[in-house]
């Protein structure tokens, strides 16, 4: 394995003959699924993300664990395919303003795009929001409003807001959004179907968008099964999880809210209710992790190359859970959905590497 | 748009029938381009990204002027597509050791593939790196050592002490590092041949893998002319440029490095005479970019909704450059790289957004 040529220059390898091949975007191959015109000149090629085979944890579980890595899209999250949609069609029906509620992935999302079709972008985070995120938010140039009151009702009262204003909030589950999650279970079910799926919860919005892809599948004939649904949310905000234990129909408001993975600490999830009768539904399942769990599944995930941050690693934390209790079985295929990129939030927890000084002169030691 | 049932209840879209198409990765679809065997066993979905159309920028200008935007490869630089065929190797060929020389998108990217391959990884930092970037290539785990002594001369070091030490050293222009960012151009081509690439360089390598590409394409007789290459450096540390303007065969050190654009700021760059003789043989350009015209071009790609790290941007700068001087002409294509993502640079200078702080009851006032 030469580097470099004799003569100090750097060596290539020789020219090979090939073809070039063309491949669709998702929302070309799937176009069929939706029942309204997508149109891509605005797109910023959302999708197509890569379903990565994680062998260190696949071997010490005994399962086939993959991770469906939404954080290689256009603002490094899952969020992108809805709010593509979302605005594509507010832009469509000539509304001139949008909007969302979120502090996190939502909200960067929501204003990349608003500045790509250029409309006026209204983001309302929380009022402790840090500055870190603010930057992030900040960089595409919306609005934002810092606003002092309750999360959960904040999502239906943008809503009011938003139609006398004639502003289109875009928030977590609005159907736009959940169609544009489908294309997850699509490009999932080109490589398999697998036993299990694990998704990370808290609007419920890309619980319903995954759900709905693959049902739409086995109507179509295309599957014969579906898989099994797991919706994952952090310990300390968990309203769908204790609702779904206790058997309820409903979910109740949390009122302290405490998780590591605060990108899924939703206290009053807006299709809490409809995941609720999903899950019963189809006979799926419901998990809460704990911030230790989560930090050890992130240091986990990044040993197999993926860096997430907390609330993109809490379906590796359910999946241990999960064959420890048996739920899922020796050799099963199990996917997660690692919903947002690591370098979102600001790292401290990680002091693993080795650090060493040295001079030039020394590398011989290492 | 309604998006609410008046149950309360989220509504959702009916369903529609489809089929699914499964795309083929880049590697695979390029494969006869090789002289080598490409595995994708521990791949994490290198490459396919979106060449996205900067509308904005294109009507100010007068082109059309497109983004390869390479921030949504899997550690969020382009980087990737060559570490990826590197590493690889480096496991075929027997070496339990890797190593690179970097401060920024390429350590972090070989540290990710370190641990994905499973192997012993060295990274080499220079002295004075920022926390942000070491807790980024941290995360993966390998071992960093602070150098102290000139970057420049590390690469060649490095080599040297690689070889004594059977540590395979993935550096910046890697002979199989070139033949990753092949891909680049071979994704490019499956769009359009434009008439111009805008290189943001560093080593040479990136460079030379796209210049190698669109040479095996027309060589194997699918495309018929080539584009103009522009290799863009930042002013401040920009050692091919100098070199290139004053018509020499080769260049020179540069002692005192100064760019806002510091992941392409290379003092010695190994590649850089090789650069040099392709810009001589294809009739290339090669233009450098100060400061306040990087900062100008991270805002307006923000605003068309790509988040850029400085670097990433020069290719922009260039093209509002090159345009003014008429080297590019009205209505000609032209593709900037985009390199890696803003998220990996704490982003100070972004204080574009209006802040408004509101209570609850106050939406209204919108």
């Amino acid at each position: 394995m030469e580097q470099r040529c004799q003569c100090g220059e750097p060596i290539e390898f020789e020219y090979q003959k090939g073809e070039v091949r063309k491949p669709g975007s998702v929302w070309n191959r799937y176009r069929e699924f939706y029942g309204f015109d997508i149109s891509e000149s605005y797109s910023l090629g959302e999708g197509d993300t890569s379903l990565t085979s994680l062998n260190k944890l696949s071997s010490e579980l005994g399962i086939e664990l993959f991770a469906k890595n939404e954080t290689t899209n256009p603002t490094w999250s899952f969020k992108d395919r809805g709010t593509f949609l979302g605005v594509q069609q507010a832009a469509k029906n000539d509304f001139s303003k949008i909007g969302t509620v979120s502090t996190g992935n939502m909200a960067v999302s929501v204003a990349a795009y608003g500045a790509r079709f250029d409309l006026d972008t209204h983001i309302m985070v929380s009022k402790d929001i840090d500055k870190v995120k603010l930057s992030q938010i900040g960089v595409y140039g919306p609005k934002i409003y810092r606003v002092d009151g309750d999360y959960g009702d904040l999502y239906f009262r943008s809503l009011e807001v938003g139609k006398s204003k004639e502003v289109y909030f875009i928030n977590s589950d609005d159907p736009y959004r959940v169609e544009g999650y489908k294309t997850i279970g699509f490009e999932i079910a080109e490589e398999m179907v697998p036993d299990h799926i694990l998704i990370p919860t808290s609007s419920g919005g890309l619980f319903r968008g995954i759900v709905k892809s693959f049902m739409e599948l086995k109507k179509s004939g295309i599957i014969q099964r579906l898989p099994e649904f797991t919706a994952v949310q952090g310990e300390g905000c968990s309203p769908i999880y204790y609702a779904y234990k206790e058997e309820r129909d409903e979910i109740s408001h949390v009122k302290e809210k405490n998780t590591f993975a605060k990108a899924i600490a939703n206290p009053y999830p807006p299709s809490g209710n409809e995941v609720l009768r999903k899950l019963k539904q189809l006979d799926g399942n419901c998990v809460s992790v704990c911030d230790g769990e989560i930090i050890s599944s992130q240091k986990e995930l990044a040993s197999e190359g993926i860096f997430a941050q907390p609330a993109g690693c809490v379906g590796i934390a359910a999946a241990k859970k999960l064959k420890d209790n048996e739920r899922i079985e020796e050799g099963e295929k199990v996917v997660s959905i690692i919903t947002g990129s690591g370098l979102k939030v600001r790292s401290g927890e990680f002091k693993g590497s080795q650090i060493t000084d040295l001079n030039i002169d020394e590398l011989e030691t290492i």
